[in-house]
């Protein structure tokens, strides 16, 4: 759907249009370094990728599907390598990701995706502006794309720390239903990030440790600092894993308590309501004898003694700390 | 009871049938590919195995006998490889397994299984169709055969997203006893699956890794293509097992909000009805002598004390949040 | 208290009692196969252990005790193997173990133990009628031992399966305080079981691979073939275990949603009658006067508004989904 | 304060004083073998430790030091090993641990503890009785401190399982908050025990498996009975984990239970008493007109309702196996 | 902001000042030892490690950035080590963290930070009062910087320490909604203190272990105590989150246990109260003809019967044992 190209050689100018023939002599040359950004691949472009680049037909497949995981695979003219980048649905604010395949060969770069990504706009743009970067060849250009793309997880944590001290703050003060749902939805997100992180994160490290052919050994350094990154944001994660689960655990405790409270609210009234009560019903029983009923001071004795029963009680639940 | 049998040789017809003694030339010659695919082998074809492809007895048994686990052994003559193929039963919708057995040799490769297997039919088929395919050799055929058998989990794997999908919405609206009860289904469901794709993966992923005797170094990069869907796979099943665990957890917490419900309607109309009650006993007591029993405006002013009593509490409940 | 002896030399009849002189001579000469089975072995048998067969002191010790652990020693004229058969006890069915010890030497094997072991007595007895199983080595007599050993592990899982599938269905339908006592007396049998099969596993997965003096190469596809009993059996508990303890959650949701079915029962009952019971409060106190008291339709009136309030808290409890 | 010394040459009587010339020949010529126990060593024995023995500051340091982890420390002329003793405090039975600080050189062998240690009190007086046991060595010696010691585990462990089985008779039987605080207190001892243990057994196992300079090849398969015992002990405490985690499972079922049962008393009781209590409520209501109330047989036939009523409700309960 | 510079040359006086000029010709010669300790680095000062000490552009940004991890990093001409200080909050008492640099060079230390570190003052002050430490190498100053700083870890376990007795006193005696809040509270402080710890241990370990070019290999063992303590560090945390744990679980219990002793209290008043009222009802009707009423001793046979009534039912509860 739409392609940005970059040729760069030294001491030339930045090349923006080519025809597939000159492309397939670059190719040929090894000299320069192209960067082909793909979005949405059409029909003829693929047939680039095929012919010119001579791709392996499973990586044509990988590029197509969007479901593949992180993951590195080196064939006899280039490596190849999918990356996940993170992004929030506009208005839930939900997790989700966008993949990214990229094709690293001798003296091109080549980036395919399904939808614009945020942290390889950038990187073209930095590049158009400043094309002395394609200088240090196409390795350093996976590097600024991997960095830009990484950089751009940090937006998403953000969103998900701000949810995360929201839960906290109504667990402490006054749960509801709704904490319960701002819980599970927050689960499910971690959970879905902590998936999704894993596997870059070990992409990442695997470019900072192992020998490949088109990485230069120098850039090994600049790729273990991404890693870094990629370590430091897990680490979020697994907190905010920790922390919510500390609310869950929170909210039910909060419940149970709440239960108690009511349970001893229920049990105070019915304690000291029932006594009384029972002694109305004895002078209320229809008996032509019973003791004090014709005496006049009979019910102010009865209304004392009802009197002291209630503030025994209510002193009894004072003792026992229940008021 | 039923077997195909397949014998492709470059620029010949292909042979669906022959004799044991054409067979057992064909198995010395090493020349052309042949496909033997046994469903219930009967003693005769048995005999065939042991006697014409030499396999060894303990692999015989293991073809008859259905709990093998997946796995891999080497034999000086041929490979013996068991995997499993899912399915779910006709109406409750239940995950279940069928084993397949695969011996793969020079020129030959051996598919035994007791129940008819949806991958290996199209898979068998697709052959018939085009039998150039086995043109590429054996172990092209059994990468053919674990491929679709691997595409015909994914069913399996939409019956267990409905299932759970349809969980979750429950819990969300009204969770009732069937609610828990399709919850430990589909855990039970999903244990099942987890322990049944464990193996396979490590199977799959052990033929894309070791070096084989009878299976070309070229042919790896597809079994890592199977083995990159199997890592799918087992994601989205850890993802059910952590989506189930969260939906048994908003059941288990829905249920305990209900029952606080419960007792705060029983403490409020106990609270409210329990001193009304006791204040018409009072006046429901024979005493001769109480106070403003004779008097006109009595019952009337008791009533009013009791209308605010009863809205006072009513007010208290409100501030506390209860109603 | 109980031993059997049987020496196999090709072509030779199968001797049963030997002098300990004759005894040295053949484990000096490292000719025939011999295999002794010691019950409870006596002092004077251990004495032929001792300076016979040469068994080191430690040996001799693990012998006698009976609480070692599953393990594989090597020595210079023997390997010291301990292995562990299962059974259940009469009534109450629970599992219980006994020790094997076995010494395995150029041309002997020993298999010690201090109570009757079905495995061991089947193996014996199949030895004894076709002896032509000795002359494949001793070796081969070990594998024979701890195969018919292994294969006595499946009844004891077929009792704990009968256990489970009961405890399941009570749970299902009316779990008691004797589901509960059950439930953790099968969670104690699997924790017991698990701990038993995981060292064995180990130990004949041990004699599968390593490269043993006393054990033909060829044997070890055997051995082989044992372990994948022992992971079947292996994954078969661990099944159980997670049933189990899908049981217990499901035992204690029900408890929990048995305790809201009360609580709702002892809520609906007060709601409606505590108001009624409110009302005839109200006309059964004393006041002299009373609107309604005097009148001839009073009673009928204060009874339909009763009736009314009784049927409209049916019909919210109805519109609650409650009853 | 308190230091016990012996030195053996073979032929020769046991040394048991010596001054710290004769001690540094000895050292210095590495004939022999020397014990020196020391319990709370002082400072002049310290400086032997140091200029005789010549051990590094960080061994001294460990010495005195009593929260030194178990390890082994490997150093020119000797090594430095730390093993813990068990044993239980008097009267409340808590398990509590002592240092041991053992080195081992070629001809010599040290302990040092700042308390008076079971194990090594043993081994120092069965050496004191025997001591040709010190002809095999110092690294002899050092198996036989070690089995003694690992020897007085297993009475810690018989307090272990008093308690737990005294815990598991309580739950099952008629639990109480003292069993709640039991179940606290034998956890804790669990996990002091388990974080205990560990170690040592990690320690132990180096000591069998590794190749030391002064300890001879020969000796590891005792080592390796040691290890052996302790990984029996780590057994029985991962059983006690396990059981003890069950019985609080099982604690809060019952209390679970138990609530369900109390809330069913107060149901049937409510369910019962309310009705009836209406129904006099009704008929105590002063209406001049109400039916029944004047005729004769009204009382009586207003019983035998609530008769009904009451059994119904009784009858009812009894049908959903309440009572 | 502020710095400190310490330059040690055998046999000569510490140097305190210099011009950058001698300090490029130090660096060249590799002589003496430079120890260059700077707090919240200015841009002049980092002017200098960017020119005089060649420090990576990665290492520079990785000194102002304060969210690195701990990690080793070796370049050429010096190895970067990012290691954290542990110390609380001055009221609130809760962990915080402060990063420190610390760039290792032949003849150079240097230590960043961007607050005033304990530890690091401490080293710091040592030095500068006996510069002979210094001659024992920049390695030997790397030692007494993380020795000083592990060190100062103790205060703050103890902090937690004091905090964790006091929730585990709280909760035996009567926990409330606070003890709640403090439980959640240390249980975050544990979780950071174990992401914190976790790091640090693994690079310290690295120190003990590798072998670097500008550390000794005779300082491994100095590291390695270091290590040790590190151990012992996260030992006790450990241990402080499973009494947490017990804590939390000790709390549940005892809202549980004590929501059943309300119930019982509940249900026990219920019990009695309710069948007496209902005598009181029954003899409350006003049929004219009833038995009893108008006999003398009615009413006090239905009183005895009433009290025969309440002492049974409590006399049922003692039996049951709930009062």
């Amino acid at each position: 759907m739409a392609s940005t190209l970059m040729y760069y050689k030294e001491n030339k100018e930045l090349v923006k249009e080519m025809t597939n023939e000159e492309m397939k002599n670059i190719i040929k040359s090894g000299e320069g370094v192209l960067w082909l950004d793909l979005l949405k691949p059409e029909k003829s472009e693929m047939d680039i990728l095929e012919n010119i680049f001579e791709l392996h037909p499973l990586t044509l497949e990988d590029c197509i599907n969007t479901i593949t995981r992180p993951k590195i695979e080196q064939f006899d003219n280039y490596m190849f390598i999918v990356i996940h980048a993170a992004s929030t649905t506009p208005r839930s604010q939900r997790v989700r990701t966008i993949e990214l395949n990229v094709c690293l060969g001798k003296n091109f770069i080549i980036t395919i995706h399904q939808e614009p990504i945020k942290g390889v706009g950038t990187a073209v743009e930095r590049t158009q502006k400043n094309h002395q970067i394609m200088s240090k060849g196409p390795d350093s250009l996976l590097h600024l794309v991997i960095d830009s793309l990484v950089d751009n997880y940090i937006p998403v944590l953000d969103v998900m720390d701000y949810k995360i001290s929201n839960i906290e703050t109504q667990v402490l003060a006054n749960p509801t239903q709704k904490t319960l749902n701002d819980i599970f939805a927050a689960k499910k997100d971690i959970l879905y990030l902590r998936r999704f992180i894993g596997p870059q994160r070990d992409t990442i490290n695997f470019l900072s440790k192992e020998n490949f052919q088109f990485i230069h050994n120098k850039r090994k350094v600049y790729f273990r600092d991404v890693y870094d990154n990629m370590i430091f944001i897990n680490d979020t994660i697994d907190n905010y894993r920790d922390v919510i689960n500390g609310a869950f655990d929170a909210y039910l405790s909060k419940v149970s308590d709440r239960t108690n409270e009511i349970m001893k609210m229920l049990t105070i009234i019915a304690t000291i309501m029932m006594p009384l009560t029972l002694i109305t019903g004895v002078y209320g029983m229809n008996f032509s004898h019973m003791p004090l009923l014709k005496w006049h001071g009979g019910f102010y004795i009865v209304f004392v003694v009802m009197l002291f029963i209630g503030i025994g009680m209510l002193v009894y639940f004072k003792r026992k700390e229940w008021i």
